[in-house]
């Protein structure tokens, strides 16, 4: 597939990415790991809790959104985030697939370091009702094209 | 541990957490499974990428900042958090020492829910050479003390 670099870059780009299914197993397992609170860890007592059952950590939901923007990249010089913005509207539950829609928002050539620049990407993860459980902003370092390869 | 509830809280009170060494072999392992980039897999070929040698995710490091966080919360009702705001100032390596430290910076009852309100955290996660390498600012939910056992 070929990469994209910064000038091949337009604000209003969309990607999408592949889906995964999110399973009970895998919230328990990554919330037991790095956020094991009860609403992450037990449908029972989950239910009393606020998600009204049992939901899969934020960060779960983050990192199996940075899985499918991996998996489905076509960015020229891999995928690093410099800073971002999240929010989950609403829970992620076991059973909900998840797929990525991302758009370029903005593009920022750098002034000290001409070969790359920034990119202001707006990747909301959805759920299979298309509704959003997360919403993330992200300034990305983004490679230009080395001169070499211009040349050819 | 006594449970803080909304009135317990006071903008400028800190927390600190414990510590995580984060190991080559976790670093690789949390790629494998959410973050399968070169510069986080492979210690050789990472010497080439913008990082200069392996470099945890980012989202490795705000799992494991969660993970010190929750073992160390005295907030009622858990950590839930709306959104956030993530910076990553520089890399972490195998080998670092993470700790957490909090800070509450802003309070906001809610109007049309009473029992509970917001409150704006700043976690900073430090290394061993105590330098920044996760900023972190997030909103969360925190419930206020239950009437009955404001009445004991």
């Amino acid at each position: 597939m070929t990469k994209l670099y910064l000038e091949d870059l337009q604000p209003g780009m969309t990607f999408e990415s592949g889906s995964h299914t999110l399973t009970a197993e895998e919230i328990k397992s990554f919330a037991a790991l790095y956020d094991p609170q009860y609403f992450h860890l037990d449908e029972e007592a989950a239910k009393a809790s606020l998600f009204g059952g049992l939901a899969a950590s934020g960060w779960n939901v983050a990192a199996v959104t940075m899985r499918l923007l991996v998996d489905s990249n076509t960015i020229a010089g891999g995928l690093i985030g410099a800073g971002v913005e999240l929010a989950w509207p609403r829970p992620t539950r076991p059973g909900d697939v998840l797929r990525v829609v991302s758009e370029v928002v903005e593009i920022t050539p750098s002034r000290s370091r001409p070969e790359r620049g920034m990119v202001l990407m707006r990747n909301n993860t959805f759920n299979q009702l298309n509704e959003i459980v997360q919403s993330q902003s992200v300034r990305m370092v983004v490679p230009r094209r080395p001169a070499a390869e211009t040349e050819k």
